[in-house]
């Protein structure tokens, strides 16, 4: 933490664990007899609790995206830069609630879970989860913070699928839906760098298919290369070569197989850094989430024809140089949004930083980003 | 082979291997006192040798550009759409030689032959190899076949970087150079991609720092995560959209991590099949080359100063669809050539297929190479 608190932060915040008891039903037809959800909360909810807004993170994110755990933490929560008070998620006049999705690593009920039936940790035996799973736990959430309808449902990348699974699943629970950086579903491509990462995984002689808490092991070659792979794919290729170009580590080539160039330095660290502290089942569920999303698909892949369920406002925003989720899937989205008669705003901002850039304040994004949030603040009862 | 051979076939041919007793002192500093390069040709030499063609292979590529080996082959040399009686590299008209590059695996002198310092196999041991050595020991291979000038030196890929290098290194050489879907050097994200690959491969367990055969063990599991990661790299989304789009294995979801999609089933049978019959070693010596790759390095990273060197034609090849080498990298060349005042065609090729699009015979790249080719043919003497 910063020695003063930036007058824009949320300060100090303190994550809650919510217990669910009633047994929840999941789209792979099992069920979950009882799950915890781990929540922050920023803002104050207001008298008719019409000034909701749910937080949906993406494929490695959790429930702390705003503010400090403590004043010793180095980094603030993962969107800091858009969620804080007159930042683009207005703490001062909206209720922020963020969660750590089932299925998840940060505290809620996941493969590292002890599993009920067994007492041992669920590990591999922890169902496939989907986008609408999430959705359901979600709607469950808001039914135990007193909040009927939120303001808005907002999220990037794979957040932004549980914010469009929102307005599709529960058209009358939600006013506004932010989809940023995201896909209606994923290219082959996109399923292709997932399956690399979960090979890489999977083949990781530590893995023990899945049960490697049992043998004391964690699959860490494993998870780290499904990092690196991941962590190409989030940024741009110009953004790369701005922040590394081919500068060597060394003043000289070494002729070896070392690390010679910066860009193998860092992705290394990253990757490394990673695999020390993320669950390696849990990669395998969130990239699987993210390539079973498709909401098209009960309706003969007929986007729009989905999208007649929805009732609420959309902002869909993508970045000039995301290469995972090009501007053109976001443009699909849209489309698919008009021709079904969906109220919808749409801006591609331009970025040089790939997909990452959702999580970049840049003026010309948090200036769009903020303007739609100050609509959705002005419908809100004071 | 199929039952009865195409007319535009070169046939049956088998390949040919030449021994080069002569110590050949590398980029890296090392010395290979002797080394074996596994070469064939097709067509026929003329009487001044005024008519040879060098066919430069890349990352995976060998010898075995076109034709059978045996009756019983199913699949020609890997380029066989390009090179045979009527196609762009005219058998006919030109005598066409292609080789195994050293370090590489199939034949040539490599991190699988022995080192005659300890009678066993070089593994980890075999010098790392530049682009530049790979051209030196080409022009000893021209030498040994009595070639003082190549008609061109042409190359996709790894095998473009060696045609530009000729021209470079060897400028009297050769009278034209082909570069085809390549690039004057890599970016940060190409090096990243490759030392992913690279990653995978030496944290292996099987790996054994290299020496895997003293081991009796061979990294399959690393092999197949670099495959499969380059592989994704070859292609293009839209073509990957096209062979698979989201298509099941089965009829319906599995909610499992086991393959599910087509695409994940293809991309594990590439890389399975890869790793059985590539050598590990081989594959990190040959993305190095690929990193280090930077023939305007040594003139203060300008390009066009490096390119005054040259004395030969160009032919720059791109296609549009390639995101690996895009075209926007054929053109920074081809400007670079413009500048240091040297003759080039360029021509960007509209086709679907990504990278891989340079090894398929489409018309309008069969008929730019072919038209360019023909116009190589006419120069020389019958």
């Amino acid at each position: 933490m910063p020695e003063s608190l930036p007058p824009d932060s949320v300060g100090l915040v303190t994550p809650q664990t919510i217990a669910f008891e009633e047994p929840l039903t999941l789209a792979c037809g099992q069920t979950l007899g009882r799950y915890d959800l781990v929540v922050e909360t920023y803002g104050t909810l207001n008298a008719d609790a019409s000034n909701a807004v749910l937080i949906c993170h993406a494929l490695s994110g959790h429930h702390h995206a705003a503010g400090y755990h403590s004043p010793e933490d180095r980094k603030p929560g993962w969107w800091d830069s858009c969620i804080g008070p007159g930042k683009p998620i207005d703490t001062n006049r909206f209720f922020v609630v963020s969660l750590n999705n089932l299925g998840g690593c940060n505290g809620s009920t996941g493969p590292m879970s002890l599993n009920p039936d067994t007492d041992r940790p669920y590990g591999p035996d922890f169902p496939v989860i989907t986008v609408a799973d999430w959705v359901h736990s979600q709607a469950r959430l808001a039914d135990h913070l007193g909040i009927t309808q939120w303001a808005a449902v907002v999220g990037g990348s794979l957040g932004g699928m549980q914010a469009l699974q929102w307005s599709l699943t529960y058209p009358d629970r939600l006013r506004h839906a932010v989809v940023i950086a995201s896909t209606p579903r994923l290219t082959a491509q996109n399923i292709a760098f997932n399956e690399v990462a979960r090979k890489a995984i999977t083949s990781d002689p530590d893995f023990h298919n899945g049960r490697y808490h049992d043998y004391g092991t964690l699959p860490r070659r494993g998870l780290m290369l499904a990092r690196m792979v991941g962590h190409i794919t989030y940024l741009s290729d110009a953004s790369m070569g701005e922040k590394f170009g081919r500068e060597l580590r060394d003043q000289a080539f070494k002729f070896g197989y070392d690390v010679e160039f910066q860009v193998e330095s860092y992705l290394q660290y990253q990757g490394e850094r990673f695999s020390e502290s993320f669950d390696a089942n849990t990669y395998l569920l969130m990239t699987r989430a993210l390539d079973y999303f498709d909401p098209a698909y009960d309706f003969d892949n007929n986007l729009s024809e989905a999208l007649k369920q929805a009732r609420c406002e959309f902002l869909v925003l993508s970045f000039s140089t995301d290469w995972r989720f090009t501007p053109a899937r976001s443009e699909e989205l849209v489309n698919a949004m008009i021709a079904a008669r969906r109220k919808v705003s749409y801006a591609e901002i331009d970025a040089p930083w790939g997909h990452d850039a959702f999580l970049i304040p840049t003026p010309r994004y948090t200036d769009a980003f903020g303007a739609y949030m100050s609509r959705v603040a002005r419908e809100v009862n004071a």
